[in-house]
């Protein structure tokens, strides 16, 4: 058996009781961990998730145990895990772990290797950095994998990117793609803990700041929904034309970020994209404006670009750091422009990622029973595994819906009723 | 020539007036009339379209016919045409308008006829009203129609059927498949213009009630923001799993409507589908509820089974009868059920039509040019016009959007940069 | 007995009902109404109100009646008539009206002579023309007036400076200052009927659009919120300093008027005070700003210095004229500055006047039993008063609050409990 | 010289950073301190304050030792003090603290009296307790003391008990009237940090879930627009007919806690009062309710009954302590039903305390100032200085406002324009 590579086993007792606490509020993953330990639907299989190693995350490992399947999980971002959950993992539910909180991108790469050392079957991804190694230093592992998942909106584009490249070399589940997990975790679960996250790294009064979200999809409209909540004047930056009208519909003040510069308190961006904070935007903020990406990578803000700006720059309170600019201006940087909302705050609640997380272990049952017929090409859930998840959740919450009538079953598949 | 069929040419000042004062607020279409009256992409065909008779929608005739064609126009609804606009659209535009408010069935039909009289090669509809007729009792006129537009959500639904069974003979557009369309027109448009509908016809403080909104498509969550923004505690019921959620993280109560009836202040459809408040709810309502719908067609309420539960009816003001049910207790229905926007108000306001209708002037232009190449089947504006309509939007609104930088585009097509 | 001055008894049926409609929605007002027939206490006196002639008013107008009063009543504004309601109170409700909707001035000061004739023993009014009147050209009135009551804040503004100059002759209660009139009324009100009238008047879509609303107490907060809730971004001018730092931190832009212009597309007036948009903004305003009021009288917009900056205006639809200025520019004025709520709406909505004119009622009941032991100065009632209003109206809508435990009453009167 | 009573000395280094970065956002107090700091207005007085020990009590300590006072410090709440800014403000900032955070009752009085024995000349309260001291364990110093200062409502509310009563025996500013204080800090402020509080200790997804606020005073005006603004669906329970029509108006649910105990997720009580949430209520609250206190006093929640309902409890997660009643069910209390802004978050962000403390300061030098004019009573901070702080707010945030014009300062002033 391989070793795990954790922080310190003495964290276990803490990490159990978290894991514990968010098993609470995940009904739906509890359901599908009932079912796999009955029926083992993962018996006999490997899989190597490579996912941040939260509380949640630790639950659906566990469900994956539950199924039959071996497990070994990796970080997906060298700031993101919680060493108390690692050691929890490794200690009480017999998974491999290979992460340590705040692991330079040397080890973080290393645990990459070791996770896909065990010879996974399936693979899973967030942000898809490990089938990225896969495809490249790991090829050789390939023809053993039947398939993979992608969590995240960022690997989905890269995965599709592949795709049109011919590159990608098996199926990928796009669980992002389902709407139990985008319409949701990106929008309520985003929103909230990047706010969160912000308001834990430095305790600023949202209301009555001006808060520049860049970016207005799932996540950003979030964000954007959640900074209003809080009191916060909204501007949004867009490059797509759609979205930035949605945002002015919406009731936000929409400008580029030239524009926006100048106006901001605080930053965040949540785009998928590369330097979308640059030089040329640093320059023109206000003294004491606080910056931060909520964007699966730190590559949204040009920090070498603020650093060349910049005579200086110290810790002036956990994870924040300040730039003072030649100009004598200072800037504040949170987590290094890492996800604000897993550096400085607890991630995503667990109940939202109770649905990510299920169309995770739904999608790994997928896999396993259907990769024969699967092409090497990004796939989606069917819809009524997606839908069930919805159906379970809403009814965890006690929500009743109507049930169409035979009649309006009748009448929605008709075209010849009309005025 | 036709004859037109219109309550009287003397409203034509006022109804120029009003088209004249839309037109202010719909400049993506000023632009398409401008370019059609130079380029005549219509020119030689005729056109019958079938759609609200609105100082929007006259707009978008007088913009057909600068693009060269002869158009005809009929109601899709007996209750929503505005006279003054058909004078005027007679009058001063050049319009054949076979339309008046207020109409019974069976005028309403006649007039649909004689549109079709007019052999026209592109239809227009707004629910498919017009569509049915062709592909029933018209049936003749099929050879000679090259293509069809359809605006709405109940005639895609009706439209989708009809290619399931394989009974559609022509190319249609579906223009509310077009994000400049559905996103904006039956979200922000609908949802002011429904909540403005019932203020008008019943001057209800919406603080402080609560507002049940049956459906929570595009229309029905901008009615319940609206309701909401009007400071109505709002419930929302649906028939779908993932929609239902989705009210629910919205902040929404969802409940079933047996759940609902009795709790309910303003009840407000907007589902597309058929009897969705019947005998059984009314039965439950408090004494005082006002009950209206905002979906396509007048069929979201049962009248029928509430008429059978009351002993009395009368009209208490303009548009709003009140139904005595015979323990006593009275419900109110505004506009008999008809689109309360349109029966009460003045329907979407001209900036979202804009949208709208400059995707109606290019789907006409788009199929005048591409017609050999279409199957009879449901088809959608290609994303390209889509998204020049959104552009020139944003413009007209004097809105910036950013531009990807070339780095950012490489970045978003590559798969190989990670963490 | 006087005779009355309207428009046309004709219109009396569909006053009738009108106001039966409004009386639905208040219960308060309906409860007082019968204790009132019982009790009769304002049997023996006359009354003279000078109030907007609403369906609101009209059931104010009953109650006093079926106290014992014989009533007379003009209106508070040339324009806020309802011909309607003015027929119905004159032939169905034994009122004596002088009220015709569109009167000139001129008209507008000999109805409120006529009114005066009726040698009242309680005066009531809507922004002080009529107790200014009395203490002008009609002194010799004065003595026999037992007291008065004012409606609004314009109003007791006015009769505050009365009082510092020792101008004031008569008792006054300021209706007002209840907590259960300026809390709902001004607030909710306002802010409702405020946008309900620029979209009546317009059809302007408000998302997306920034509206610009100078002042904010009660009613500007009331206008803020609803345009917010209809999606639009607000800007709040303010001349001092904590309500401009409340709006602030209520998420609103706040700026000068100066700085607003120029990004307003709809402007609404809400201080109570004079010329707050002058020709230096309308000078800086976008081509097609929608300018109107809502404070109580039409003295906000400097609309002379409007007429001045243009060269021609014209009416482009009911309620709106259109300014051109000479550099071609267009400024469009609603209802020639008027309360916009009331010219193109139905002003505030019968439950929150339920509550206004409860106090109304209360207050004339309460000078006719007190007015021997109140100084000629501006009174408040009595909270007792204040309190069962609201009261009544949680238990007219069903909703329950909690009630002090012996324990909790005995804990707000110590001091000897802490930490 | 009086020894301080810290947890540890060495936590200076990281006290001194928090309390410079929490300076950055309290430009007001630091203007205050530069003017304090020339003129000294406290010289040679001692100054005993009783607050939360917090970056922001810090900055207020070193404003009130700029002004040349001696200064004490003891904790307002046994749990509410950061060791670290305990430890600054002792090494770097000369003043003298007795305070360890998580001290129990007894230490927590003990303090108390160090605190008094420095034999101040005025005191600053934060809820009475200190006072309380002095007017009946250290009457013997009443005659020293020349005037007092009270932060919070809970402590006026005493105060008014105790003026009623006849027993206040010295001048207190009720720093808690003025504006700048009530207005910002316990909406804005109470609002943000309450559901940091919550999401810190718990983090729950707020969006779909049910939270029940108990009082819509200032504070829970504040907690209810966040819980909102959060996507949650808010109940409010009241026991002030006012405050339950004025939540009713703002679109949430009002009912009795007994009503609400059953469909609450999360309960957050902010009324001053004790006992609200009571056995009777513990006994119908769902399984996993989540309860929480933010109102000054740790006696909101009557845990004794909870404590004699329950069966066992255990810590579940940082300051949540999870009861399991004798029917299974589960309760959660957070932080021992102690302020949860405090236990489990950073208390109000700076950039309102800094209004709260420029108010406390001012507090200060008018005692000073005014000692001798000042009867035994509770009294307001002039308007003047109110309104100072707010002008020089809205200044530090760049803000404009419009000035009256003379014409306008002169309408304001008469009482003879009207229509």
């Amino acid at each position: 058996m391989k070793k795990s590579d954790i922080t310190s086993i003495k964290l276990a007792p803490e990490g159990k009781k978290r894991i514990a606490w968010a098993d609470k509020d995940m009904s739906v993953l509890q359901l599908i961990r009932s079912e796999f330990s009955k029926k083992k639907p993962l018996k006999g299989l490997t899989l190597a998730a490579c996912l941040h190693v939260t509380t949640e995350t630790a639950n659906l490992m566990r469900t994956l145990r539950a199924g039959g399947a071996e497990v070994h999980l990796c970080a997906a971002n060298p700031l993101s895990t919680n060493d108390a959950v690692a050691a929890s993992l490794v200690k009480d539910h017999g998974i491999h772990v290979y992460a340590r909180r705040g692991e330079n991108n040397k080890v973080y790469y290393q645990h990459m290797m070791q996770n896909l050392d065990a010879k996974p079957h399936i693979t899973m991804d967030d942000g898809g950095d490990q089938i990225h190694l896969l495809h490249t230093k790991r090829k050789e592992l390939l023809n053993h994998v039947i398939g993979s998942t992608e969590e995240t909106t960022t690997g989905v584009v890269r995965l599709q990117a592949m795709e049109r490249e011919g590159a990608l070399q098996i199926p990928v589940v796009a669980v992002n793609e389902s709407k139990t997990k985008h319409m949701f975790d990106n929008r309520y679960g985003t929103g909230q803990s990047t706010m969160d996250g912000i308001i834990r790294a430095t305790n600023v009064l949202l209301a009555g700041r001006v808060v520049v979200i860049a970016g207005y999809g799932w996540c950003g409209r979030g964000a954007a929904m959640r900074a209003a909540g809080l009191g916060a004047r909204v501007i949004v930056t867009e490059v797509d034309a759609f979205k930035g009208l949605e945002a002015v519909m919406d009731g936000f003040e929409v400008k580029t970020m030239e524009q926006a510069a100048p106006e901001g308190d605080v930053f965040v961006t949540l785009t998928g994209n590369k330097h979308v904070i640059r030089g040329e935007h640093f320059k023109r903020m206000k003294d004491g404006a606080i910056v931060c990406n909520s964007g699966h990578f730190d590559i949204e803000l040009n920090l070498k670009e603020l650093k060349k700006l910049s005579k200086s720059k110290k810790l002036v309170r956990d994870f924040v750091e300040e730039f003072t600019l030649r100009g004598g201006r200072n800037i504040r940087v949170i987590g290094e422009g890492r996800l604000v909302n897993l550096v400085a705050a607890d991630g995503h609640p667990a109940s939202v990622m109770d649905m990510s997380f299920a169309n995770q272990a739904l999608a790994a049952e997928f896999i396993a029973k259907n990769h024969n017929r699967m092409k090497a090409a990004v796939h989606v859930l069917p819809e009524k595994l997606d839908r069930r998840i919805a159906e379970l959740k809403l009814r965890s919450m006690k929500v009743g819906i109507d049930k169409l009538t035979p009649e309006q079953v009748k009448y929605m598949n008709t075209w010849k009723e009309g005025t």
